[in-house]
């Protein structure tokens, strides 16, 4: 069976899980810690980052964006109205411009700070940058959380899916990373009513039912978490 | 004709201009300023990255990865062996993989520090965050330069090109980022045998030549920047 390394708070790990999952491929989970830096890993991915794929022989896909373009070539290109990125070579663009927005921009403003700060940290020993977390950084994060849920909202309230007419790996990639956050009780969702419904829609799809019973140790999630109705 | 937003020292817009060289588009070059976040420019690209890519019908592409793609998509696909992306799912992964960690990867270690500190904070005013440059973020980028070279030579001394038999958009990416350190001098080339060789095979290529004339203010390259055989 297929190997995915990848790590339970690490956006583009859960986006990748929601592809698979959507395609119905079964996969075995493996839990790596990046900041560890094991060899063995860095062998399969010399770039350090989640998640990698290993296929059953042996060949290796990194990233989320080289593992969703593939399965897209190699599944999604057959899957008609099922598949996860568009025809038109337009759409396709919009689809890929928002995964880069929630993979890499909410990535680097929100999601990998705060996950750094208030998971990361707590399991790092002291000499990997483990300890208390630095109070700065979450409230330069919580601060930009707004302005992305804005935009989240603004996109929800425009289109039926977030990139157009169709689910797309554009909602996969925004329900991964607020998932997260919604995890760490990070999102206040009396204020994004819009964005709440459309992430209702993503929450209650079969293929996000193995993230939401998934805990992390050494933080319980926000008591809403799994609940499809919050 | 199309527009390009554009910045000289940004490696995301010289891998695009490289591509629409090697397939022989003309565009229209358009310098922005990231730092100074114009309302136009983020009208068009929320995100506020370069380069982005407006055709004769005002539609807009941000980014160097949704461009390749859609150029290759639309263009690429019927070069034959003149294509810069395989036909096969794992080599485009591969190609990908590597587009990545020029784009990305080597860009956060090294590129955009350096750019920012020796280039960009030149031409910021004080309150954009303009003035000297930091001599603690030059020595760690400086350092980060060393192991970027040995994964480049490694990669160029066990290919022909850097993913595979034939030049692709891996290739564009590295050179990209590369022609921009080396312009500012940051590259020990006698230490570099391979990448030399590897580096002066992609330079010599008339797409190439437009970026090797191009000067930014307050800073001139180093003495061999624009000769083939240096």
């Amino acid at each position: 069976m297929p190997v995915l390394y990848h790590h339970p708070m690490s956006s583009a790990s859960r986006f990748v899980r929601l592809i698979l999952a959507e395609y119905g491929f079964q996969v075995e989970l493996m839990e790596e810690r990046p900041w560890e830096k094991r060899k063995e890993f860095l062998s399969l991915n010399p770039a350090g980052t989640l998640p990698v794929y290993v296929d059953n022989s042996m060949r290796t896909l990194s990233g989320a964006g080289v593992i969703s373009e593939f399965m897209d070539e190699t599944h999604g290109a057959l899957k008609r109205d099922r598949r996860l990125l568009a025809e038109d070579p337009f759409q396709r663009a919009e689809i890929r411009r928002l995964m880069e927005w929630f993979l890499h921009k909410l990535e680097s403003d929100v999601t990998r700070p705060l996950v750094r700060e208030r998971v990361y940290k707590l399991q790092m020993r002291p000499d990997e940058g483990g300890g208390a977390p630095d109070s700065k950084v979450l409230r330069t994060s919580r601060a930009n959380i707004r302005q992305h849920m804005k935009y989240l909202t603004w996109l929800a309230g425009s289109r039926p899916w977030l990139a157009g007419s169709r689910i797309s790996y554009a909602d996969l990639a925004a329900a991964s990373a607020v998932s997260i956050l919604d995890y760490m009780g990070e999102i206040d969702w009396a204020e994004a009513p819009v964005a709440k419904e459309w992430y209702q829609r993503l929450k209650s799809r079969p293929s996000f039912r193995p993230l939401l019973t998934e805990r992390v140790r050494g933080l319980t999630p926000v008591s809403h978490y799994a609940d499809l109705d919050f």
